[in-house]
């Protein structure tokens, strides 16, 4: 144990994900002896981002203004949105440059254990996106795991009862793995999901 | 990429010792998203540490006052030093509860690759206070590794210059580990300091 505020510090960062005691101890050290580290900057962006980022009001997805850079940007395809459960998601998908479409992030995946149900999730508002009438297509990015994939069955039932074009990210063998190191669900949505050799 | 001081956040937490771009993404989001985590409380506790704590005046341990708490105990032995390299080290035998003597913090170990030799170390101030004359026995804690063994090495030539009763730390296998899993050095070294059985 430490005098007073050090190990005030060491705990503060050892509730952070990920930080365990020993960490957080390294941590407090590192910023106590190391004099160029910025501990004004740190306190200074911890208290700016609790002030001034905030949700989309369109999307869901992180912003420091009413709308995000995504759905701000008129190149984006209107008519195609991509619905994820977290921002995180959202930055993991555009690394790939492959999607040029709008995103809905859910703000989490159903999960009975934790006590969230499709009420605590952005839902209404992805309605409400798609009576708006112009999307033509909606791509369920949820995790592909049993959270992940309760929600996208949620939703497709919802979607497909209104009439909208649904897909699902594709399951299979993760690129660059070894066959025999697939756990046997991923292989089985990989036969599931072959393709014809053309 | 995040827009602006999420990413702004992001970096800051990435350059903190032993957080990698994937956890302090993972951090930052959870400061965004965890309603009850104190931020403030954080931002507060960083720049209050900076201002306040600082190296006790006599060992170099890390405290709120001129003194540490440890130098300032009159029940502590006077006559006993235990030199360590970092305040963390103070930590780590005060949990032992084996040793009621004072401390001498280093500051470091001597480590030529990185440029830091005797003279960057607390040193004078250790033979300031030897120079008192109350010090019967100096106990060099230093870890043990070739930095540590290096300023070991070094203290103990400068300590029995001045005739001062010099010791080490005893370097052997740890206990609660299996003798097959010791590295060579450790077997080595226990073997060095084996001890007759009565």
């Amino acid at each position: 144990m430490y005098d007073g505020i050090v190990q005030d510090l060491i705990d503060e960062f050892g509730r952070l994900p990920g930080i365990g005691p020993k960490s957080a101890q390294r941590i407090a050290f590192h910023i106590l002896q190391t004099q160029n580290f910025d501990v004004t900057r740190l306190a200074e962006l911890l208290t700016e981002v609790r002030e001034k980022v905030r949700f989309c009001e369109v999307c869901g997805n992180i912003t420091e203004q009413e709308r995000c850079s995504i759905c701000r940007d008129p190149r984006r395809d209107q008519t195609l949105i991509c619905v994820v459960e977290e921002p995180k998601d959202v930055v993991a998908i555009e690394r790939t440059r492959q999607f040029r479409g709008l995103y809905h992030v859910l703000g989490g995946a159903i999960s009975p254990i934790d006590g969230i149900g499709p009420d605590d999730l952005s839902i209404p508002a992805l309605m409400r996106r798609l009576g708006e009438g112009e999307v033509t297509e909606v791509i369920l990015a949820t995790d592909p795991n049993l959270e992940g994939e309760a929600t996208a069955a949620y939703l497709s039932r919802l979607l497909t009862a209104i009439e909208v074009p649904v897909s699902r990210l594709a399951s299979g063998l993760p690129v660059g793995g070894d066959l025999e190191f697939a756990d046997e669900v991923t292989l089985g949505r990989a036969f599931e999901g072959r393709r014809a050799v053309e």
